[in-house]
């Protein structure tokens, strides 16, 4: 009993939980969506940046844009999955930082003044929030399937703009027959932590 | 109640934690270390390639190290806090991949070959895998802490190798007195969710 999370709320978010490859038909409504980020706009990012987009492809036609540019392997599951979301990085999300970090409304000019160094902040906050966000989907009752195999540039300029960079596509539903495959292993706590 | 996650989960992985800023003395242990990483390890990462390591800065002499490296503002906290960790990708992860990802040995050296695309995953996934630790941390009935706030160069030329690359220091203990301003905004879904 070292941890303070309960052992249902465990097995929904980690334990139990699998990336989904198949899915139900049952759709995923506006305010599931709306419930998930209600959940984890809450955890934390560098001055509260907050620079995770998300894009939900919700349309027939906009999903016959998306599947083109998904890896081959990824296209029968993001061409039927309930919905598919596009999980992107704002790299102009310090327009925003006075409203979301008035202690220090200078924060904007003194540290993010350089696109490189607004990208770098926006890429690694953004991949943070979008592993909130994967929790997030599981706290919803909910499968995820994240991928990262995928045109990149093909879906940034078929969905978004230069200022937009997309991370990861992610697939959510309930989870359909065979969803998953048995679980790959895992490293080992001290082949990933040292104490020096 | 569209959420499946119970409330008390809720409360304690986001809507009550706060990013702290002081902590008590207790201490954190060994056991508490490994009962979050053994419950985050289970979420998702691409190809399972799980690239984040932990450097949990244990000793007197490894913090007077650390602390310097820090932004000023981050000093006092980091000199203070029960334990600090660096959340690292390892950009070498590639070396794993067979073990971790059975179903495609062949994917570490048909994606992975290039230095720039495992650095490109690498930081990525270990992004996520930080936000995982981030939640796994509050899992544990404890505090985080995290800041992108110091040098990382120096702390990789004090801590790591090449192959190593710092993302966030995150502080970890029972919060403090006073330990957290008033949470900041947030922006409204309708800011951060589009469908198409």
């Amino acid at each position: 009993m070292t941890l303070a999370l309960d052992p249902a709320a465990q097995d929904l978010l980690f334990r139990e939980a699998h990336t989904a490859n198949t899915f139900t038909d049952e759709p995923v409504s506006e305010e599931q969506v709306r419930a998930i980020y209600d959940l984890v706009k809450y955890a934390p990012t560098a001055f509260n940046q907050s620079p995770l987009r998300v894009v939900l492809v919700r349309s027939a036609e906009a999903r016959e844009r998306l599947v083109p540019h998904m890896a081959e392997g990824n296209r029968p599951k993001t061409a039927t999955a309930p919905l598919v979301a596009i999980l992107v990085a704002d790299n102009e999300f310090h327009e925003e930082l006075p409203t979301l970090f008035p202690h220090f409304p200078q924060a904007k000019d003194v540290f993010f003044a350089e696109r490189g160094a607004r990208e770098q902040a926006a890429g690694l906050n953004a991949a943070l929030q979008a592993g909130y966000f994967i929790l997030g989907i599981r706290a919803a009752g909910l499968a995820a399937g994240p991928m990262t195999g995928f045109d990149a540039a093909g879906v940034q300029k078929e969905f978004l703009d230069d200022d937009h960079t997309p991370l990861i596509v992610v697939n959510i539903g309930k989870p359909g027959e065979d969803a998953w495959r048995p679980r790959g292993p895992r490293l080992d706590y001290d082949e990933v932590v040292t104490s020096v």
